[in-house]
């Protein structure tokens, strides 16, 4: 019994720091990495990659909208050549990164506003499943659970993996429920910890009603931004290895 | 006989039109292609390349400060760790657009202030030679003619290639005249030519003085930024080839 | 009889040029100045505010999303503590140039795709409203003629002014035929000022299907972002003249 | 007795967190609000501006060059013109951020590299004078104590305010002790406090090599972007307190 843990790296910008990739490194077994767009400059990137090889951490390209004020959060109506060439750029200068780190990009991970809106629209996500096709057919596209991007995406002849997140409450219908309501966003590390566990043995989370929802999933979001957040992916961890699961990613990490 | 005309391309912004790539194209063996540091977006560079392509012409990561307003044009004290990270993720990711393509980065020559202070400055050059072997130490540099840059670059094991400006006044000396003085910039197409040809087939130019002086080029600098300078590359083209020089890259194209 | 004239200017951007300025500040008699976000920069939005200066040219601020790359033509789901601050902040540093120049911001007509949304969408038009209130109160809003904005604004204590495209085709309710429809952007010079001189005489323009329509319209907007634009503006206002209505502002030039 | 305390404020961008405004602003008497180019994005530049004003804090324009990446520290040759209006740019965004927090600004402190630079640049210098003279000669400008700048400022006209560092160390002939040297920057809270108060009651500090060396200064920058920052400037402004020494701005807040 294994699963993934992700997160997201490499979002420091300059002489401004965000999370601490050194801790996320020893706890998780992919690491999603800014390219540049919605956060990252080369050079905490660099120092970022060459950490996760180290750690032996596979590596993905968070790519985003070009909104370094929003941080990728803000929807953005990006024609498609625009879309695509700008995801194909991402891709290439984390490349040329992990290439300078010794290591290599394996999956691809859209950051944001651009995974939510690719999750379920079709031109935006057949934008980004071109873009990676164009640039790496063997790259792993991560997407979220449940959503039609995973069938577009493997129709396109790509490798898709489903990502459950762990701080999140689920709909009975396997769902995400919106930050807007009530109850969306986890607290407790103890339960995230439990839930995790009970997705990685049985493939099933408790939903919101109470009720049992399965959830098809390989990758577990955990966040990274906060010493909170850090305590909750430690203990998420520690649980699951504590309980027989091992953590490891998707994919070879170099 | 043979010598190389290169030229700055890609340099469009969004809904801002630089120069006049697809004539260009028909004119230079080797396109110096802006990375987005100093000018190109995504969509533009990757029509660029995929012109390049069709026409044969070699390409080359035209890598700069990131300075959009300045163009890429004011000097900037870039620390060595950012001047490494910036000039890989460049050179990567136009390598990513390239192989959208179907093409192949094949060169750097650096742009702007960047250009005119690694040709002297020994730190920022180390940095642009490490940058360019940590991401692959296959790719050419174009360096300034007599620059101290052609060989810190052989040195450290890069191919360098040496460069020569059409429109520009050479002093006795075989440097390039200041700009800031009377009569560094030629603009008769004729003259330029002309001198363009003696080059190539004697390797000498005629000095600002008067006196001949002998530049080390294996490629020349042609600008495309206006209709005149379109016109003045096409009439270098034509002499050259009229008289039995022919254009060709210092690499093979892809 | 009169009837006002703008344009956007100030719309190059570093070493990237849009526009003629200087020819189109003799032709209308309010400018609509980039601000930084969407083009400009602050060296070139000071030299189109001299110039509007010296030949007695109202000046408003041509707010917009914050996207280069873009033009700000992307719709954006900015927030509203973001897009109030943001549209202050431009109208700040537009007064600030003016002030240098010896002129004054006298309106705001917000740019592309924020002046689509706004048009329609309360929750954004409220905030831009409320940007203008809270830094200059005496500011005229340029507004989508028959827009519900119009009311939002005067509602709110603003005075707004009504806007037609003079290069647009109009629906028999008085809306702008969309973009995606044959017909929606005309090109013929003399209709086009045949047009405007019918609005600015009788207010009405003759509908897509053949029919009048009435357009609340004080301003009409020129395009000057090529040389066919640049001579399509001199006609109109040629005709104007000719027939007796003067071009002048809703607003004193400073 | 009384001296001003300055620190360097809405440094945050986006979602980046820098500094800790709120507990700087009930310490100091000047904050130096960051204007966009090196810092500080709209919204979150209102948000202290409400502070400060709320705080009776006056309030002066960061300016900065524009690199945010570099965080303004990178020095670059900026041409006049550009840096000219760059400067009226920055100054003008704060004043209508200023105005809708309804407080004003009073004062200029150029940031890092700018500061540093137009302390002995004499070119440079004066444009940033010329800059600050046209959009608004009542600003005072804050420049380091001892440099030429107070007296360029000065004959141009302007109230120039002289600055001193609390945590650096000064030179026997009052300039300060470089970066590159040890025991340049200073980490006793209770030391920089002591010769904080010697400054204030007697305008003399100990130099490196014990010497005392007299010092102009009508203000002291103090530093918030770390908590060990914050309770040095607590322990600074509680000791001059306690010693009768008022801390007041050497401008009104508003």
């Amino acid at each position: 019994m294994n699963i993934d843990l992700n997160s997201d790296l490499g979002e420091s910008l300059g002489a401004w720091r965000m999370g601490d990739d050194a801790a996320m490194l020893s706890l998780v077994s992919s690491a999603n990495v800014a390219c540049g767009f919605h956060a990252g400059d080369p050079a905490g990137i660099l120092r970022t990659l060459r950490q996760a090889k180290e750690r032996g951490v596979a590596i993905g390209a968070h790519v985003a909208y070009r909104d370094l004020v929003g941080f990728g959060r803000r929807n953005m109506d990006v024609e498609s050549a625009d879309l695509r060439a700008d995801v194909i750029y991402q891709i290439g200068a984390l490349k040329g990164l992990a290439t300078a780190a010794g290591t290599t990009v394996r999956y691809v991970k859209p950051h944001g506003a651009l995974y939510n809106t690719i999750a379920h629209d079709e031109r935006q996500a057949r934008d980004v499943i071109a873009a990676i096709r164009e640039i790496d057919a063997s790259l792993v596209l991560v997407a979220l659970a449940g959503s039609p991007l995973l069938g577009w995406a493997r129709d396109a002849g790509l490798r898709a993996v489903a990502e459950a997140f762990a701080d999140r409450a689920y709909t009975p219908n396997g769902t995400l429920v919106s930050r807007r309501e009530p109850g969306a966003v986890l607290h407790d590390a103890e339960e995230v910890a439990a839930r995790m566990l009970r997705l990685a043995s049985e493939g099933v989370v408790t939903a919101i009603d109470g009720s049992s929802v399965r959830i098809e999933a390989e990758s577990v979001c955990v966040h990274g931004d906060s010493p909170g957040a850090v305590e909750m992916a430690r203990r998420v961890r520690a649980l699951l290895e504590q309980s027989g699961v091992a953590i490891r990613s998707f994919v070879d990490a170099a």
